[in-house]
């Protein structure tokens, strides 16, 4: 990997993320490497490669050289190799981003098969950890809310989401989100499921939650807008006939499953 | 707060954590300051005192010095400030170990009311988030899995734990830290409640889980020891009265909870 690209090998049926280490090694200069587990009875290595010269491979025949997102939405490597890709870029980026020590500013070394860095002059140890976020559908009765950012594809609109913060539970964020960045305050909170997201390193936290107002009060800090869509609208969505063009996201962002659910069981979301 | 130590004022109910701003600025250096919301219609910020000159207040007779899990577990304050303390901890110790840019090693400046580091340098910014942890009961039938680390305080056991890796789900990092910890195998996992825990800074993510083994191996590294007991044994804990004294956390922790709510429904917490 070199910045945001991932490096794959052209194959019959696609695209390999495996190389040998010398085959890694020729593409491009490398820093660190992180172990990811085992293939078969192989270590297998994520090794980050100098992001300028990961961008000049783009020409080369018997490569795919894309973004990790890419990869993901249209299917370009076997599903096993989703995961494996995904931690790799998680922790290549954390290292890319604390070479130094916060605590007090000396360089740090890699330890743990990229899974520490060891500062050596204060000798305070820095780990990869993951920043939970909060993403969860508010449901009005018949009605849920989703909100477009400005990043998003044209068209696409999704849950709300947010970090929690130091000193709140996964409930609590759900709800100061919702209500900061909507004006919509939520009762019951009921949680669905999480999913890693490397995007940089997050764990998304899904939840279905109960609105208890309808007034929305969009923070255009935040969001374009936000707005209430009945569950027919939505289902429209999933099958690409939304009458204003709009969809959702794709399946493998955790957003796709909370909306489905609630789209298939309506309030037996709650439990 | 100082270190590991907390201020607060004797008054006669017990004791009381606001100061004046000039009170605070008398008692001790200060260092960093953060914003923690409003008390009636007044800011309320917590605020980072010389950890040693905070020592030489514990002779005051007018103040109580102690730590933060004391002051809960004694109820010293009134239950609307655990909450505000909590963050104010959470966030100072962040400021103590995070003054340099983990990105290029630069000093960093506080910025939006102590929620923020700015690096002057770089340009990156830096946000205290949290660290997401599972915590999780193992449940084979009528029997669960405690275990018990050196650091707690005798005769405690309690649930297994372990911080939420780059790559995984919740459900999936309960899975691997109770088969790394204590060899056992998990199926089903179920999401009880969370719980914000400032040391340092945590969301504790309680967990159900249906145990497929019954064979402990328990890593030594990082367990003293873990064993099944059954839901009557851990029924004669909560009443002080297990006949080998063994207790489990108090209900400040999580971890109570998640075991009552076992005891309590069985089965039952599976939904």
């Amino acid at each position: 990997m070199g910045g945001e690209l991932v490096v794959l090998k052209k194959s019959r049926n696609g695209a390999d993320p495996l190389f040998r280490p010398e085959e890694a090694r020729a593409l491009a200069p490398t820093a660190e490497s992180v172990f990811l587990g085992l293939a078969g009875d192989a270590g297998r290595f994520g090794i980050a490669l100098d992001p300028e010269a990961t961008k000049a491979l783009k020409g080369r025949p018997d490569l795919f050289v894309t973004d990790l997102r890419s990869i993901a939405v249209q299917g370009l490597v076997a599903p096993e190799h989703l995961a494996p890709l995904a931690e790799a870029k998680a922790l290549l980026a954390w290292h890319a981003r604390h070479r130094f020590c916060a605590n007090c500013g000396a360089a740090t070394n890699v330890s743990q098969a990229g899974w520490k860095r060891e500062c050596p002059s204060c000798k305070v140890e820095h780990f990869p950890r993951t920043d939970p976020v909060v993403i969860m559908l508010a449901i009005d009765g018949d009605r849920c809310l989703l909100g477009r950012a400005g990043r998003f594809v044209a068209n696409m609109w999704s849950c709300l989401a947010g970090f929690v913060e130091p000193g709140e539970s996964i409930e609590e964020a759900a709800r100061r989100e919702t209500l900061e960045e909507a004006g919509i305050v939520c009762g019951e909170v009921k949680y669905f499921r999480s999913q890693p997201w490397p995007f940089p390193m997050s764990l998304m936290i899904g939840c279905h939650a109960r609105a208890t107002n309808s007034d929305i009060t969009v923070d255009r800090e935040e969001l374009e807008d936000a707005r209430w869509f009945t569950r027919d609208e939505v289902a429209l969505m999933f099958v690409g006939r939304h009458p204003e063009g709009i969809s959702i996201p794709p399946p493998i962002a955790i957003a796709h499953h909370i909306i489905r659910a609630w789209v298939e069981e309506g309030d037996g979301v709650f439990g």
